[in-house]
């Protein structure tokens, strides 16, 4: 079975990332969509929170599996089995940090490929960081993260 | 079955082509490495030395199958019942227009993924133009294209 | 007055450069959209046809005024009495060779500002060049040219 | 009245800024330069001192307004009345977040627009960062910061 | 004598901060390679130890000295006699950051040049930020490090 | 000795290679600027015209000799007994080809260094193809090019 990880904080999932999934679904038989317990920055949501809400939008999408992982990406893809690593390409700033990445996942475990997908022109100036912004201001989230993220979202800057 | 095509001109094929389709073929069960033939440059191969080059380089690789075609990239891939075309990144300017390429190819194929894969690091710095270049001064090609290439490309410019 | 020149080869007109100039019309009391026909590359449509093009699809705006120049940019602008041409962005490599034609025009014409637009994210990946390439494999154009441009570039491919 | 907010952190203002606010006072009625309230990163001046400063270096620019803001830049705008956002470019790193920051502007308030002018040449390397660094080690810091700010950085690292 | 300064953080040295430092050694009579005091991140290394660390990887070159300075580099680099700083390229965002330092750094001191060499592609991936993490969880550092520096990474993660 | 050989197509030589080669002087014992003869576009200017030219700038630096040559570069760098290929920097678009470039020349000699300086901010915007363009249309030379090349230009454009 052709398996793939799709890693990421998903702090939290945006509009961007699931355009991300539903392309990735239609080339591999399973994509597990992987948060990362080792984030750098202080997050807004917990690991709990993010893998509830990943349930929930991803539920239609049977193929799909959601999961946390601690320690090194490459490492927890050979445990799961998985041929490839998906990565969302957006800009030239993602595109530069995304390749340093691959390589060194590549020299690490060379057996697993790192797989870019773009996504939509639309979608293409959204990231968690911007979501978190809007929200912290009351702006507005259509389109930028689906309905049930817009209302935790909104619950947590109350 | 997943087909992905792998378009280009392939004025020669490089070491760095030959990473991306090896890396292709673990994840798709079949990999159509497509000559275009309406590249605007003036070519140095004709579009038959190209697929004959092709074919030899890529013949202990079974699930490869090396075509050329005309027209529109995405139609010939619909044509061939594809659902990925194959891209090589290498290179922050190569990002910039396979990145608008994508998005042209999508809005003509929805139902087409571009799916980008990288290059190792050491393969990073070659072109077919750079390849042509130091051919013509009768520079060294090791390592920078398989070894019939370079007995072609020598021919060429003897 | 507040007069700004939009300058460009327009071969042809794509919805970007539309989206641009009804930005445009929000900051200047006039846009003079300029022609140039001193363009190095072999052009698609003469310049009266690319005149009578642009006069089509914005007949519309009524502080906007369609023209063709020869010579250097700054001194057509100068000519016309404009405070500013305006340019659109849509990507790093745009920006780059704006950056250098504005601090070029900058020293020629110190009174002349040049003012940078963003098209909107789903025109980003639409430009004249890759307009052609999609008309001459006929393609569908929607979205990316107004519909007499359409219409003009099934004509010339037919 | 044609109103832009020239929006930004301004610590310290720097001789880039001020390029930029002298460009745009001749395309504008009225430039509102604004110091948001709500930045990331912890700041060497208060907003009292940055508001002191800007008002110190622009009271020559009879069409010039300072003032401090907290929350979303577009909503500010919009109480404002301004009709555009003024941003400056520098370099290919400012242009990848300014366009994400300009996309999102534009679908929080679709009326107003970004409107991008970029400093001369000699003023492309200067930051607010860089300022303050070379500050921090009684640097001379001659044409990167106009003569009152140079004291109140040299009286803070005192 | 011919000088040359090779700043850095060197938190820890790289097989890439090698590679480029063995390309000085054969354009100048002497490089001194120094370690920054005030560096803004919480360091994994103290000075000390990156001092030791380095000197034990550069034990075979003559004409290399090891050493660390407070304050702006350049200053550091006149009281050394030093004619050119060294810096490494990578890659684009390294490129841009680099640019303006140097321009700072040229405006600060115009008698002394920033001289850039590029790492060899194998190393363009490494940086001792991605080092770290690799060695945060216990991955394989071969090639990334020399030996005696994986073996200090190992001490202080385990 | 320590030479370096500064390659170029100089049609025609520029204020910012000048500032080039003015660094270049305070770094090596010799500086050989050298005319490529098999540059692959339409010159301006004879290789014959471009060394008078140069000769002619150049007077005063008694380390400077002005040259032509034909095939590859590092072959020619080889035969002078050059230790270095000096190149300039301007912008990230430059990097990316001259990146490019080095690492092809590493492969082809890798006992020749690729050393880049970069030129003051004030001529990060000059290129002897903007110059070739303001000069075509009879604009200010100031301060782009020497006085002797824009006597030059005047009289090719009369």
């Amino acid at each position: 079975m052709n398996i793939a990880v799709y890693p990421g904080s998903f702090d939290p999932v945006t509009s961007g990332h699931l355009d991300i999934i539903r392309r990735a679904v239609t080339l591999f038989d399973q994509v597990i969509v992987a948060v990362a317990y080792n984030s750098a920055k202080e997050p807004l949501f917990t690991v709990s929170e993010r893998l509830e809400m990943l349930r929930t939008v991803l539920a239609d999408l049977p193929n799909v599996r959601v999961d946390a992982y601690r320690g090194l990406t490459v490492r927890y893809a050979q445990e799961q089995g998985a041929r490839a690593l998906i990565r969302g390409l957006r800009a030239v700033s993602d595109f530069e940090s995304e390749f340093t990445m691959a390589l060194t996942n590549k020299k690490l475990a060379p057996e697993i490929e790192t797989v870019f997908l773009m996504t939509e022109a639309k979608y293409s100036f959204i990231s968690s960081g911007s979501v978190k912004e809007v929200a912290r201001y009351q702006g507005c989230l259509d389109d930028m993260v689906p309905d049930p993220v817009a209302r935790m979202l909104r619950d947590k800057f109350r």
